[in-house]
Order: C-alpha cells, then structure tokens, then sequence
C-alpha cells in the first residue's frame, strides 16, 4: 500500500503543511507520525487541538481510503487526554471498527514518544463511488 | 476583549501558521476566519477536516478563554456537511452553550462567504486556576 | 404529519415503555416529551442520561423520517448541562442541520418546563430505499 | 466491587426498568447485559438506539464510580454498526482510558451473542466530592 502512502504524502498539502508524515497505510490501518515543533503550539505554549486533530485525521483518511474507493469524512470526535510540549513526537495510529457499503468508522489513538496515550479520536467516513487515486497517477508512479 | 483577540493572534502559532485569523472575541462568543488556500487541501483537493477543525477550534478557544480563566478543550466532535474548495473564505462564530464553576460548552458553526453551512462543531473546555493572559503581558499591552 | 407522529407514537415500543410521548413531527422537525418519573432515575436519584438520551433520539428519529424514506441512526453525541429531578416536564426539540441524499444531521436540544438547557444532541442518520410507513399501514390509517 | 454492583442494580431504576443488569463492576471496568424484548424495538422493528445507549451508559457509569467518588457522565458518543434483532443478547463492556483528578473517560464496546460489535461508546465523566454510595448504605449491607 506504499502507494497510497505515497500519494497522500505526496498531495495532502495541509498535512505536509502542519508537518504531518504518513508513515503506513494498509488494510484499514494507518500510521501518521508529527514532530511538535513551536508552529503547533497555542497561545497557552501547548500543542494545539487543531494539530493533534490533523495528526488523527490524516490517519483516519488513509485507513479510510485504503478500501479501494476514495473516501470522505462525514465527522469525528476527539477527547484529549494529557497535554503536550514542544519537541514530542507524536504518531496517530488508526485501526477499522467497520466498514459497511458506504459508511465505514475508524478509532485513532494518538501516543507520546513515551507511548502515553494522548488523545483518542473516532471518524466516521462515507465512500464514494470514484478512486481517490486517478488511473493516470497510478501509471505515472509505476 | 481586543485584549484577549490580539494576545490570541499574536501567540497562537498554529492558527497563525494554518492562516487563521481571529476577528471578535467577546463575553462567550468568537468569530474565526480563513481564507482556503492550496496549503489549506486534502488529496482530493478540497479542504483538510483539519483546517475546518482548526478554524473551528480557535473559535472555540477564544469564547472558552473570554471568561476570565484561561481553559483547555477537553473534547470536541464536528459534522462536515459541505465540501469547500480553494478560494473560499470561512468563518467560524462560537456561542456559549452553557459556562459552570469548571466546565463550560460551546457549538460553533462554520459557514462559507454564500453563508451556506459547511461544518457545526461543538467542544468542551475545562478552567484551569489561573488566568490565559498573564498580568506582566496585561501591563505590556496597555 | 400526524401520520408519521401517530406511526411513531404506536409501534416505537421502547419510547413507550420510556413514558416518551411525540408532540409534533413535520418537516424535518419534531417535538418529543417525557414526564420524568420515578422509573427514569439513576442510583443517585437524578434522572438517568440513557433517559434523556432516548428522548432526544426520539425527536431525532422522528425528524429524520419525516422526509419521505425510512432512516436509521448510525451516530450520536450528547452533552448533559444541568441534572433534572423527578417531576420535571422535559422536552426535546430536533431541527434539520442538513438532508442530503443519504445522510441527514439533526440538532435536538432538551429543556425543562422552566425552559432550562438539559442536554443538547446532534445525531447523523443514513437514509433506507424504502419508506418508514409501508403503504398497507397507511391505507389502514386513513 | 460487588457492592458497587448490588447499589446499582438495586438504585438505578432506568436500568432495571430497561431490562438491563451489570454484571460485574471493577477497578475501572463494568460489563452490563440486556436480552433484547420486544418492548426495546423501534418503529422499525429494531433495537432502539436509546436502548443500545442506555445499556452501554450502564456500564460506563459503574466503571466511573469505581474509583470512589460518585461520578457524573458530562457528555457520550455512540455509533450504531449493526442493527440488532429482538431475542440477541447484547453485553457492554467499559474499559478506562484516563482517569485524571476531577475528569475521567471510558470506551465502551456494545457485543452480541455472536461476539459481533454492535455499538461503540465513549463517555467523559466528572468527579464530585462525596462518594457514590453513602456510608450509611454501606453498613446497611455489610
């Protein structure tokens, strides 16, 4: 599935934006990975909800998307659990709670460097009926 | 509360680096904005659900952070409802749900510049003891 | 829509059983009602979330069946602001966020009969081929 | 933790009146089961959501009050995978993912008789002061 990995690093320019690495992405599963740095801090010099949120989705939208048909969030919930400082690496770990016709629901769970779970996020996401990857890219990656 | 908006933009450096701008931050309410540019896209070139979260979020932020201590997110959950593409302008206007000793709630809507609804949000912030601006950053900027 | 009210009000059995009673429901909307009695208390003598909650869901699955197909939940979240004792006169009033062609979100928010915010509710259905009323039933009705 | 268990099966009478019993109540952890009847059904001749939520709130408030103090539930998540068939027997099993000082979270996983999942749940407690069970309760059932 490197190549849903690599398309998704490659043109998700808000991940790549916020410092958002994609590390795997497989049958349901995805592996996202965010070095804290002071770009993601808010104004209490905490990283921001809206970073570890990004971190969580980028996963989900590659679980999701690695079923064959692209796929879009329809919504998620996230609970924080222990606040995080400048210099943590953070990785974003999806796994399948289902995946039906045209729904399916992902649980993120998002750990420290010293694997302390920080945040969990659940997603829900509807498939279309197109590929997220074109034909055309497929054949130019190959 | 200029005060608390411009401590805000200034110190926030994720929704500053995600181009996003705080306008009002009043007693319970706040309104975000963001312009969608290319940094701001998914792999299907429409907006990140971070971007939309993160705009939301500062809102939230804001009004949970009007009322005198400064407060953290506890948990948020959000609904996409419209895709946006580039070029749109959103904003985000948070509203008070409800504000106890310790916990207080608020639903922001996320609309495009055709007021069509794009996103709702709702978040729960916890108070912290001490307040978000400190009382020498007070003095500074008076 | 008193076809769909009084379809609801008969054959929802769990609604029953809860002493939940829908008022209205119309386009996109509806208004449920529950009396809170001693049976809709939890082990601190408040009443039970899962209480609230199915009257919130109620309004929500009236509303969200009100437009012509049959529709079904696939995800809710509830937020609880105050504690409601026995005697109360609680009621949950739903309106449409957005209908799509198959998915819906309603916001369903439940007040006490001194007009006091209980909880607020926001659910996600997905709609069925068929409708919710077979057309025998509504034959039989008129 | 019996104790905590017999005080809820015995105090708590949504639950009872809902069919529902906890079968066991730990450090952080309960398990409830409800035998689907017909008084649980829908409109559609399913489970109703309320009661599904209701179950999996059961055993998200005996894990929640097993650390001691009595505990509220603050706001919950569900989302429905499977619709469900009167004569399942459904169970719900919490699990603690924080505990901190005042707040607290559990996931809930909601299983029928053929070990499929049904239901996810996540609930945010809040802690008081005084403790679930009264003093006075307890000697009564020693």
């Amino acid at each position: 599935m490197s190549l849903l990995r690599d398309f998704i690093n490659e043109h998700d320019r808000f991940a790549a934006a916020s410092g958002i690495e994609l590390i795997e992405a497989g049958q349901g599963s995805a592996l996202a990975r965010m070095t804290v740095q002071d770009k993601h801090l808010n104004g209490l010099d905490i990283v921001h909800g809206g970073a570890v949120f990004t971190l969580a989705d980028l996963a989900f939208a590659a679980a999701s998307n690695s079923r064959g048909s692209a796929a879009v969030g329809i919504n998620a919930s996230i609970h924080y659990i222990r606040p995080v400082q400048q210099g943590s690496i953070l990785t974003a770990q999806a796994r399948e709670i289902f995946s039906h016709r045209t729904l399916s629901g992902y649980a993120v769970e998002v750990r420290d460097d010293q694997d302390r779970l920080v945040a969990t996020f659940q997603g829900t996401a509807y498939k279309k009926d197109a590929p997220l990857i074109p034909e055309t890219e497929k054949s130019r990656q190959k």
